[in-house]
């Protein structure tokens, strides 16, 4: 199972909208296709839009180089294209600048030479992301020493990055040492990734899974079924807020409420050193037949108004821990998280 | 719009499990139609499927009339079949004791005279309720002074009871006074009550309403777009704990977390005098399918686990008032609740 596969010439990317039912793949060859999925949600997870859209930004540059107008403003034209199909994870972001900044380096050399150059941070990219998945899945595991159950909301698994996943991730490595005994799903309306993407993902790999409506988790937290909470992230900033799928903000109040830990797995691409707290991430609200159909089947009244932001924030109070591949965070973040920036910085 | 009719031969249902998009009507001519129709939700909200087994009664005690069985005990055992259909509503009891304490009454009398005493007892029962939540209206309306948005979970309204609703009744009449600016409607997965009914019903009577996934409840509350909760209730307990729809106990929480009252609808008829606290109550758990699909489409993998709690139970200390056709009851609810069984007991 990959959200994603690049063979040179085209990218592949698994149609996360037809899941479960179907396994179809979108095959992208010119970079209109990859924001148009990226839209649609045909890739989606912070992690995997950041990789597909440098990906895209590859095939939208040799579009370019195969044209005759000028590549250079074509190029930064493209670039805002691909920032301007999903609004709140930070991720698609980083990755665009980062590419942006390599065709920086490379824009006085020969176009094949800035190609390649492109081409090869991409793959750079989406390789880290396995990297640091696995170090966030080790540091996460970490934090399970005995057996127990867990609730995840969305999907933050392999569908959600270029491999193994985030929060999955953690829980994939934590079942690996004999430390998760049962998952349990949020569906995830509007879109029930939790239901089509999660319950399968675990499914494959035969890791125990209840999937419940998102009504639920509260209750399933009172009958004390769970004992940790697990998701990912779409945002976090400097403060340690963290948007994250419309529903996170309610499982960590709940969370609170029970006493049970609300961990966040996001890699540091996850994270805005430019903003200070929660209340400046931009929300996208969606459509409204998001809701009012769910396969195509009308479920409410034609006409009714419809409130659909696609993403909640969590405020870092109600975090337990951030689990980096730099380490887990405890609060106070903001230092923490200062720290990475510098570390960032110095990589660089 | 009402969820049933009676027409001294036959119990008309609406069947609510088609709507929005087909208005559809269930003839009743034997009581096994009815308990089928309770089971399968066609008719539901605890005071409708109390109405509609007391008619159910009625129809099932002409049933008996006609045959040539035991009378007395064919009768007992439909009011236990009727008694079997659903466990956490309350009124379903209550509706059937009261009609079989008529039945005994009129044991020594000819069939027809005891067969006109369940029918009128069954429209004495389809009548109260329509007083008792024009009472509920007036008393929850007096509740708000200010206008102001209000938020509800699942189908409290005319369609969950013999006309007007508990909680939407309150709703109704707070409209009419110029109170309710708006009311967010949760969808309530998973058989979308929010969605189908509610939003329905308030569209009916151009009440603005604005439809919500559930998981969208704890952010609408952060965003401060509501400023208080009105549910029904399914059962109440003598200390005042509050069995509803699956998903009502999370609102709660959310609501304490955000200083928002959060109010319970309920007629003396929920009240279940013989429980002390909600950890007693019978919750249904009801079949997977109704969580791994929706409106015939398939939305979760084949054979995936499901938990699916019908009801939830929220403790007496997260409900700021229950509003009754006696008052509105604040904490401590034990000694309020006493004395409504004792003016019951009264009135008998």
């Amino acid at each position: 199972m990959h959200s994603m596969t690049w063979d040179k010439n085209c990218l592949t990317l698994l149609n996360q909208t037809k899941l479960p039912g179907r396994v179809e793949y979108i095959r992208c060859s010119d970079y209109q296709t990859v924001a148009e999925a990226i839209r649609r949600l045909e890739v989606r997870g912070a992690p995997a839009i950041g990789a597909a859209a440098a990906y895209g930004l590859v095939i939208g540059a040799r579009q370019l180089a195969e044209g005759s107008g000028d590549f250079w403003s074509g190029l930064m034209k493209i670039v805002q294209e691909l920032k301007a199909t999903r609004p709140t994870a930070v991720n698609l972001f980083w990755a665009l600048d980062r590419m942006a900044g390599v065709a920086g380096r490379y824009r006085q050399s020969d176009v094949q030479t800035l190609l390649a150059a492109l081409e090869q941070e991409a793959i750079a990219i989406a390789q880290e992301d396995r990297t640091v998945n696995s170090r966030i899945a080790a540091n996460g595991a970490a934090l399970f020493d005995q057996p127990l159950a867990v609730l995840t909301h969305c999907n933050a698994g392999a569908l959600a990055t270029v491999g193994f996943g985030t929060a999955l991730g953690v829980i994939r490595q934590a079942w690996a040492d004999g430390n998760i005994t049962r998952v349990f799903a949020d569906e995830t309306r509007p879109l029930l990734q939790g239901a089509r993407l999660t319950a399968w993902e675990l499914m494959q790999e035969q890791i125990p899974v209840t999937l419940i409506t998102d009504s639920m988790a509260g209750w399933v937290m009172k009958q004390r079924k769970i004992q940790a909470v697990i998701v990912g992230a779409d945002r976090v900033t400097l403060n340690g807020d963290v948007a994250n799928k419309i529903g996170t903000y309610s499982v960590a109040v709940l969370a609170k409420e029970h006493g049970i830990p609300f961990y966040v797995a996001a890699p540091a691409s996850t994270f805005d050193f430019t903003m200070h707290s929660g209340d400046a991430i931009p929300i996208e609200e969606r459509q409204a037949d998001e809701i009012t159909t769910i396969g195509g089947v009308r479920i409410a009244p034609a006409e009714v108004e419809v409130f659909n932001p696609a993403f909640d924030v969590t405020p870092h109070a109600l975090v337990s821990a951030l689990i980096t591949e730099y380490g887990v965070l405890r609060a106070p973040y903001a230092p923490a998280i200062t720290k990475i920036q510098q570390q960032l910085r110095g990589e660089q």
